[in-house]
């Protein structure tokens, strides 16, 4: 894809892990602004688990109920994971067709939690590991390949109507618990699911651009390819890597944000160029519906500028802030090539006891740290272009210029956005066993329905 | 280079710095065979400081002995460092021609010890810092630009005779402290004197490919550009660095050893093309001998193989070994895709103290340590492939099967190497500050004679 289009070398996630950062990027807005996080404890990163109430909220304006009502036919194919729950659901929030499941693939034991129910619109299919089987003694799972062939008929179908799609295509590998399709199951020299996964989506992914070539619809498809959250770290041999940033997902290290972007269009973007422009997965909204010709709501505050004079002509918008949050906390902000840490966190001591690391191997007293520390008096500053691993700090006594010029104006950038920030109501701060997928919306016709506990609702634990 | 050459990703020096990597390179053989090493102090890393009394031994056959000996002219240009002594002059080993100096250029004080005096072949010019310019304080010195224009002026002058010729081009520059040109100086992006010589490094690379295409060259000249050892990662933002691999310069670990390795020969060598073969700086020595078409001396152990079918046609040779060596002691083995660890050390202690630290921010309990680590009864192994950041050790009770495979066959190279091994006299075990340059071949010539203190020979110190 980058020899035929564009590496985004400085480009970033809205959040460390999936759900706020997918939540952010349909909706072109912080999580902290659209309500998928939680506040129950300063800086804890909260996803959607099944037992989770809340989900993405009505009020949020999605890109794909955009683009639907500019004339696209949309769909998602694969994870939701903003929301399990009938109100929350993908066809209800803008997608005219959705196969896949609402989170992904964890394996629970019916007594617990419910295993996780796939959909074909909206007609339960079928829960993973029953009926969707998936064999983690094996590694092998043919889940990714219908994912694949659901994108395909879809690109084939929509294309010989001529009319625009959208299509959003998240399979759920390669999250651990890793596993490929039989065909690709042993490929990889890694040796892993994890690799043998990775290059079971890289076929994927060339067969749909080879389609699009074959339709002839290169030249009127923009293709982006992105991670919602840096590698993984804690499952080690089962992740990918990040090097060269510091720690991976969870964090609000280069680790954490830093994902690959790459753009494709045939004789739009110009081929095998790189891109420093600083940009976020939210700025997706504004590129794909300036793109479009369709206008921005004007009701709310965007955290989305459109990309499209750096894709098409080099242009470089150095003006480009990210705020880097875990929960609601606001942790650190990049403008230009300095980044400036006001919180550090490695990974809570409650989570390192039972093995857990986000940072593993990584010493950086203060900085990379099992405990929270505030380093708002004496903010932790990197240059990210010069130092993109975040290994030397700019201390205020080795080099006091750059020091001052550089946290004066990003603590001047953090001072607006707090002034101006209207926080969203949080959404994950309530959790209810009862709400789990026992009894999904459509589980009768399966005969795959099972008793609903009794309602208890609890204010949910995030550890991480 | 890579777009019209190859990379060789998995390419390692001799050693983890300089003078026995190099002296390795030039012989075909491990240190602990041709002697550029010292005993005082088991793992101990040993160079030649300009207080070392020995240097590469007499009894050592150099490539460029055998390249002259073959029909090419011979030149060295920039650093020598395998002994600054009459004998160990490199007109003496082989180089019809050099320009430079015998050490790098560190600053002496003419009282403690003298600075290092710059040659052109026997003619001594001056002395670093004084006569040969660098300015610590501005970063700028011309040095390299010096050593840019001997290279192109000699690749001029030898191209037109028709005749082969061997430049072993070495500039001080990128080795701290750092310096670069006053046209480079603050070129790079980086905001350093390491970065700006990068650049000014990287633009001399250039030219002279450039001249070789002028002069109708190409086809039969071989360019390597490679690296004496991983990143010097204690001199922090004045060093490259080694991302994804563990630690540098000084270790055994990956980022000690593996380098950068380009080989660029238009229309031999397919461009564009990246190999997996595991090479190291030892396998120049029967490459560019069986290229040259002349045969390698009989009467010794090497530690080379030609890299011609992989270079040539992409074969690979799956038995290449490479033994990674801290000064006498064999740390660790690689072998195919697994690399086996018998001792780690991260820095000593006394270093540490110092601030030094040859690992920055890592921490691996018992793998990454102040002090040297005996993991003979049961070694480390990574495999290297999947693993080259070696973050996850395979432990025999995880994968007992490959653990035991793997560490069986290379526990059977090791043995077999130390039954075959006849280390070579120790060079670098007696210093002398008698010895350093205070009255180098030439300085009366310059008025530039210092008095030699009183012969004092003591054994060397080697913290590292």
């Amino acid at each position: 894809m980058v020899s035929e289009g564009m590496d985004m070398t400085s480009f970033y996630t809205a959040a460390p892990l999936c759900s706020p950062s997918r939540a952010a990027m349909l909706s072109g807005r912080l999580p902290i602004r659209n309500g998928l996080y939680s506040d129950n404890a300063f800086g804890r990163n909260a996803y959607t688990p099944q037992d989770i109430v809340g989900g993405i909220a009505s009020s949020e304006i999605l890109l794909q109920e955009l683009l639907r009502k500019g004339g696209y036919h949309t769909k998602l194919i694969g994870k939701w994971h903003l929301g399990h729950r009938a109100p929350y659901h993908p066809l209800k929030r803008g997608f005219n067709e959705w196969y896949g499941a609402p989170n992904v693939h964890f394996q629970y034991d019916g007594t617990t939690a419910p295993n996780i129910p796939v959909y074909k619109d909206q007609n339960m299919i079928g829960r993973f590991y029953e009926g969707i089987a998936i064999n983690l003694t094996t590694g092998i799972s043919e889940y990714t390949q219908h994912l694949g062939e659901e994108a395909l008929e879809y690109i084939s179908r929509r294309g010989r109507t001529g009319k625009p799609f959208f299509l959003y295509w998240n399979p759920d590998s390669t999250h651990a618990p890793s596993y490929a399709s039989a065909r690709f199951r042993g490929r990889s020299q890694r040796g892993t699911a994890y690799g043998d996964a990775l290059i079971e989506v890289d076929d994927i992914v060339g067969k749909m651009l080879d389609l699009l070539v074959n339709h002839k619809l290169e030249n009127d498809t923009l293709v982006v390819l992105t991670s919602d959250n840096g590698a993984a770290l804690v499952s080690k041999r089962e992740a990918g890597t990040n090097a060269p940033f510091l720690c991976g997902k969870q964090t609000t290290f280069e680790g954490g944000f830093r994902t690959p972007a790459f753009f494709w269009w045939p004789n739009k973007i110009p081929a095998g160029n790189a891109s420093s422009q600083v940009g976020t997965q939210m700025d997706l909204f504004a590129t794909f519906l300036d793109l479009a010709g369709l206008p921005m709501p004007r009701d709310r505050v965007y955290d989305s500028i459109s990309l499209k004079p750096a894709l098409m002509n080099g242009d470089l918008d150095l003006e480009k802030v990210v705020f880097f949050y875990r929960g609601n906390g606001l942790f650190a902000v990049r403008k230009g090539r300095f980044k400036m840490h006001l919180w550090t966190w490695r990974t809570p001591q409650e989570e390192l006891k039972r093995g857990i690391d986000y940072c593993p191997n990584i010493h950086m007293d203060g900085i990379v740290s099992a405990t929270q520390v505030n380093h708002t008096a004496e903010p932790i500053l990197f240059d990210v272009d010069n130092d993109p691993e975040e290994r030397y700090p700019i201390r205020p006594g080795n080099s006091p210029t750059i020091y001052e010029t550089a946290v004066g104006y990003l603590k001047k950038v953090v001072e607006k956005h707090q002034q101006d920030l209207v926080p969203g109501k949080p959404a994950l701060n309530y959790c209810d066993p009862a709400v789990e997928n026992w009894a999904p919306p459509g589980c009768e016709d399966l005969d795959d329905c099972l008793p609903i506990p009794a309602s208890k609702v609890v204010i949910c634990d995030w550890p991480h």
